[in-house]
């Protein structure tokens, strides 16, 4: 209990407010302004890339180690984005996908997912949906690839975990369990996994990590590259690429903007991904539960950090406890409300939005 | 003069430095710097996009809203991007350029630029190049496209302006035009114009433009999309793009990249467009004929704020300048120096330089 206590004090905002939204952008933490805040002003007393070019490169290069021991894999195996999304984007355009291709989704995903497959299928694409707990055994011979959430957004399902099993490529889209669950890319058996840096991992808007399983790094075309990506600058168009993901690292990352990512990653990891990685699925069920006693409907779930349940009028009601200081939200086009449960929440967190309800 | 003055207090940095590489990345001004500052503290205080939603709206519009201004086009036609080669990617992959393709470049263009051409190149499609000064007599009738820079990254030469006059699609990398030298896209004539927002508008690393001209427009799949790109997001697949360049803009922009450049974009407004747009030009104009007097080979150049000259040495140049505070740079697999001009400059800054070398 004292160590969610040392948690929650690097986020003074929860002191004052019940965060139960970091499925949106998780809290961020004293360090993690400091950190970006010194970024800036190191930019504004020295010429930037000039004064700090391998600092950048430094710093960049800490972050991918992070998200490397954070997914179980070898830093050789992750881009730095700047969202699940763009990494999503990235395989999806990057493998050249055309007519008599297939991509197998979820039935509710994301728009972030939703426009690399629009674009897809406007290449003449097929786009199959399937429940996502089950959607292994909607795969078929005619399907190229899977791609779908590792959590659903909505719900906070897992993905049929029959994937692992299964020989088609799957990427998945991690926005909801990196840094949520525990992740291990190899047991997954996926071809690509890409998450969000400012949900979970509580670090800034712009921030994201695609990983690319080595057998599959091949498939993937670099669709852009600048700087960063070449193993060497000085060739035209004889230069060549990085031959491992950096490839696909984002072009333009601003030093303020991996700062603070690195340091929010360091909050949690102090606090031990143990820990973080238990305790935010422990009070998701108990979230649930409580729910489900008190008569509302709970939409299907598993062990995760996302908890959705029935309103009448779900935007209504995200705005009035918004008002009290309840952060949680209304989920588009559906009639469920949603709470994110992480490792910096307590009980009480849990008790004070009941009572609202 | 004292405008001047009253421009360079506003970079601090510039009392201490001889600062002449915002072909890099620009200054930053006190205002930047506090206005990104401001920005963290705002999400350290609330909930990142419950309590700022509007806010950040807002402030995404103000900035597409300046961008399209500088560009002489409506906003309509401007998606905010994080680079200009992001941008480039998003032209050149979302053509569906294929086989029998050939794209038109020029002859020493930048990775930004290079990176996309090499995927083109993947997919099957035609790379030529030509000299940028006389790229439009290289156009044939294979040639689907002209990608290439608006301003040479290595000599702050023009491209063709004859491109104004060709059927055949023009896609600019403006890095080294947009803010530096007046760029109207209409006159231009271009399809599609890429810019960046860290160089000459002094922006935020991991800030940009993209122009497309509404009759390119249709040309242009959306490789990628989220939230801020659909119309509606309610409808899963069925969900709508925005008809606009909006549908282009990258998902995640941080309230503190958008925040610094549009204050660094309201100093040089507060300066005045005609004036920076003169002044940079004519301190480029005035280094390279004071370096050609000292019997400097400069490269061919226009009327931009890039001056590059010949050093038997230029990695080794670069360092002992910059360590004296000088700061320049090397162009990697070329015997040049540069230097670049802004309207932050002044004479005293050309001597220093002159004096040093």
């Amino acid at each position: 209990m004292q160590r969610v206590q040392a948690l929650r004090k690097q986020f003074p905002m929860l002191s004052r407010l019940t965060f139960l939204n970091a499925g949106t952008d998780g809290p961020v933490a004293t360090a993690a302004r400091d950190a970006a805040t010194a970024a800036l002003a190191a930019q504004f007393d020295e010429p930037r890339w000039t004064a700090d070019f391998e600092t950048r490169l430094a710093e960049q290069a800490a972050l991918r180690d992070r998200y490397a021991r954070l997914l179980g894999c070898s830093a050789d195996d992750v881009a730095l984005t700047t969202s699940t999304s763009e990494g999503l984007g990235k395989v999806l355009n990057g493998m050249g996908l055309r007519t008599g291709d297939e991509v197998l989704t979820g039935e509710d995903e994301h728009p972030g997912l939703i426009g690399p497959l629009l674009a897809a299928r406007e290449r003449g694409v097929t786009i199959r949906t399937a429940p996502l707990a089950q959607i292994a055994s909607a795969i078929t011979a005619s399907t190229t690839l899977v791609a779908c959430s590792h959590v659903s957004w909505i719900t906070g399902e897992l993905a049929d975990p029959a994937l692992a099993n299964t020989d088609v490529p799957v990427v998945y889209d991690g926005a909801q369990s990196a840094g949520a669950i525990p992740v291990d890319v190899a047991a997954l058996g996926c071809a690509a996994y890409t998450g969000s840096g400012q949900k979970w991992l509580c670090g800034a808007d712009g921030s994201g990590m695609l990983y690319l399983a080595p057998g599959f790094r091949d498939r993937v075309h670099a669709l852009g590259a600048s700087y960063s990506a070449f193993a060497r600058t000085d060739a035209g168009l004889k230069s060549p690429l990085h031959t491992n993901a950096r490839r696909h690292d984002t072009v333009a990352l601003g030093r303020e903007t991996v700062a603070m990512s690195l340091a929010a990653f360091d909050v949690l990891d102090g606090a031990g991904w143990n820990d973080v990685h238990a305790r935010g699925p422990a009070l998701g069920a108990r979230l649930a539960e409580a729910l489900a006693e008190r008569g509302f409907r709970v939409a299907p779930r598993d062990a995760t950090t996302l908890v959705a349940w029935e309103d009448p009028d779900p935007v209504a009601a995200s705005a009035r406890l918004v008002a009290q200081g309840i952060i949680v939200r209304d989920l588009p086009g559906t009639s469920f409300l949603r709470a994110s449960t992480g490792a910096w929440n307590d009980e009480e967190d849990l008790e004070r939005l009941l009572a609202a309800l």
